[in-house]
C-alpha cells in the first residue's frame, strides 16, 4: 500500500498543489492518488499540470472525457483508476446502463483486437491515413 | 498477412453474412476484418452478432461508442483496429481536434495508470462500489 | 529489422548451437529467431536451454504445448511468434478448424478477462487454492 | 469488490440464465462472475451465449480448451480468471504436474515474445501464411 | 503511417517547438515523433515539456534514463520507441554488450512477472513499504 | 494466495536450491517467490539458473540491473515484483529520489509509447538498425 503524504506533513510546494485541487473541485481533502504522488513532488506537479490540460475544457465534453479515461483504465487493468474514474464519471452523469454499455465495448474491443492481430488483417486502403 | 475469403469463394453461410453487412452499411464490399474471420465461419457469425448488439442502438450515442472502441484499441496497440475505428469515428463526426483530445486522454491514462499501480495507491473509501 | 548472424560469420559457440538445432530438428538452417538472438551469445544459449526443457517431453503432449505457446503469443501480440508457433503447431497436427477454435478461445478470454477485472469480481471460495 | 446480483433479487431474465447454468453444470449456485455480469443483463446473456459456443463441443477437447483459457488469462494477468480456470481445468483432469508445465510455457512465451519483438525478427518465408 | 507536419507547413507555435528541439540537440531536423505529434499542437507542447523535465538532469544519469526508457518501451512492445531509444542510448554510450544484457533483463522480468502473478505469490513482510 | 513450500516439507532437490540461495545472499530464509515456484521443481531450478546468469556480474552494474527489473515489472503491472525489486534496489543504493525519477520515466514512456503507436509514426531512417 502506498505511503500517503498527509497535508500536515507536506512541504509547502505540495500543500500548494493540495490547496489548489481542493479549491478547484470544492472538496475537503485530495484523494489518495495525489497523496501518493507527493512522495516525489516533481511528479505531483507535472501530473497535475498535464491532467488539468488534458481533462480540462476542449472539444470533447467532460463526461465523454471521463468515460474515455475509464475505458482506457479498464483496458490497462488499473484497479485504482477504474474505481476513481467510475466515481468521477457517475458524478458527471454516467448511469448504470451507460456503464454497462461502456464496459461491454471495452470487452468486445479486447476480443476483436486479438482477432485482428491473430489473423494479421491487412489495413483496407480506405482506412489508411491520407497523411 | 491474413488469408482473405473473397465473396466468390465463400460458402453460403459466409456469403449470407457478407450480404447482410453490405446491406446494413450500404457498402459494395465488406472490409478485410470480416474476410479474415471468414476462415472460421463460427467466429465470423458470433463476432458479427456480438458487435451488432454491443455497437447498436443503446443509451450511448454511436459516435461515443466508436470513440470508446478507438480508445481501447489504442490502449491495446492493435494497428488494424486503430485504423478502422478512426475511419468509422470520422464518418460519424469525429474531427481532427476531437481525435487529438481523445489520443491525449489515452496517453495520459496510460501514464496515470502506471503511477497508480507503481505507488500501489489504496482505493479511497468514497470510490468503493456500494456493492 | 533485426541483424541476423549467419552461420559463416558466427563465432564457434554460436555455430555449435546452430549445429545442434539443425541436427535436432533435421533442418538445413536455423530460423531467424536464433540468428537474431546470436548477437548476444549468452541469451542465445540460455534461451535454447530453457526452451529445450520447457517444450521438451513432459506430461503435456507436443501439440498441446505448441498450441499453448501460440495462444500466449497471440494474447501478447507478438507477430513473429504467432507466425512461427502457427507453423510449428500445424507441423504437429493442428488443423485449420483447431486453429479457428484456439483463436476464438484466446479472443473470448480477452473479453471475459476484461469483464472480470472491470466488475472487480471477488474470487469464489471454491476457487481459492487450498494452499 | 463487485456488486453481486443474488438469485432472490434478480429479474426474470437473469433468473432464467442462472437456472440454465445451474442445470447445465449441475451446481447449486452460479459463480460470482455471472452474478457480477448480471448488473447489465445484455452482457450476461451475450457472454453466456458466446462462452457456450466457444467452450462447447468442437474439435478441441474440453480439457485443452480449459487449459488454453487458463494460459491466456495468465498472460493477461486476470486474477479471478486464473483462479476460476485453474479450478475448472483441475475438475477436467489437469494434474499439478500439468499445471506446472502449462505455467512454465506461459512464462517462457512471455520471455521469447519480448525477445522476438526487441530484436525485431523478420518472419521467415516458410512461416508466412500461404494466404 | 502517420501524417508528418513538416517545418514549412507548420504553424508558428509548432515551428517554435521544432526550433527549440533542434537548438537543444544541435540537429538539423526534428525526428518523426515530433512531426507526428504536431497534428495536435497541445499534445506536442505538453509532451515536449514533460519529456524535458523527466529526461533532463536529475539524480539518475542520462544513459541510465535512456536505458530505462528503452526497457519500458520493449516491455510495452512499441516498435518506434524501441528504435529511437536504442539509437539515443547508443549515442550516450550503450554498447552492444550492454544492450544484450538489458534485453535479457527485460525478457527475464517478463517471465518472472508472469510466474509471480500465476502463482499468486503473497508479498513478503520485509518487502512491504514502511508506508 | 500461492501455496508456499516450506523447507521442512521440501524434497531434497528443492532444499538444495533453498540452501544455495540462502548461502549466496546470506539470508536465513528464501523469499516467497522461491517457495511458490517450488511446487514445480523444474521451474524453480530453471528460473534460479536463468536469474543467476542474467542478474549476475556483467557489463551493467548490479543497481542498474535491479532498476531495469523494477521498471519492467512496473510496466507489466506485477505487484509482487514491484515490491521485491523495490526492496532489492534500495538495498543496492536506490534512494527515494532515484525511485521517483525511475517511476516518472516508466510512466512517461507508457504515455509516449501510446502516442507513437496511435499516430503510427514511421521509424526515422537514422534509427534503423544497420543490420
Amino acid at each position: 500500500m502506498a505511503r500517503l503524504v498527509q497535508y500536515e506533513e507536506a512541504p509547502p510546494e505540495v500543500r500548494a498543489v493540495y490547496d489548489e485541487i481542493k479549491a478547484a473541485r470544492n472538496i475537503p481533502d485530495v484523494n489518495n492518488f495525489w497523496k501518493a504522488l507527493a512522495v516525489h513532488p516533481p511528479t505531483l506537479c507535472r501530473t497535475r499540470d498535464s491532467l488539468r490540460e488534458v481533462m480540462g475544457p476542449g472539444v470533447l465534453d467532460p463526461l465523454t472525457k471521463e468515460m474515455l479515461s475509464l475505458a482506457v483504465s479498464t483496458a490497462n487493468g488499473c484497479a485504482y483508476c477504474m474505481a476513481s474514474h467510475t466515481a468521477a464519471a457517475r458524478a458527471k452523469g454516467m448511469t448504470e446502463e451507460m456503464r454497462g454499455e461502456l464496459l461491454a465495448i471495452v470487452a468486445m474491443a479486447a476480443e476483436t483486437n486479438r482477432l485482428a492481430d491473430a489473423y494479421d488483417v491487412s489495413i483496407d486502403p480506405a482506412y489508411r491515413d491520407p497523411g
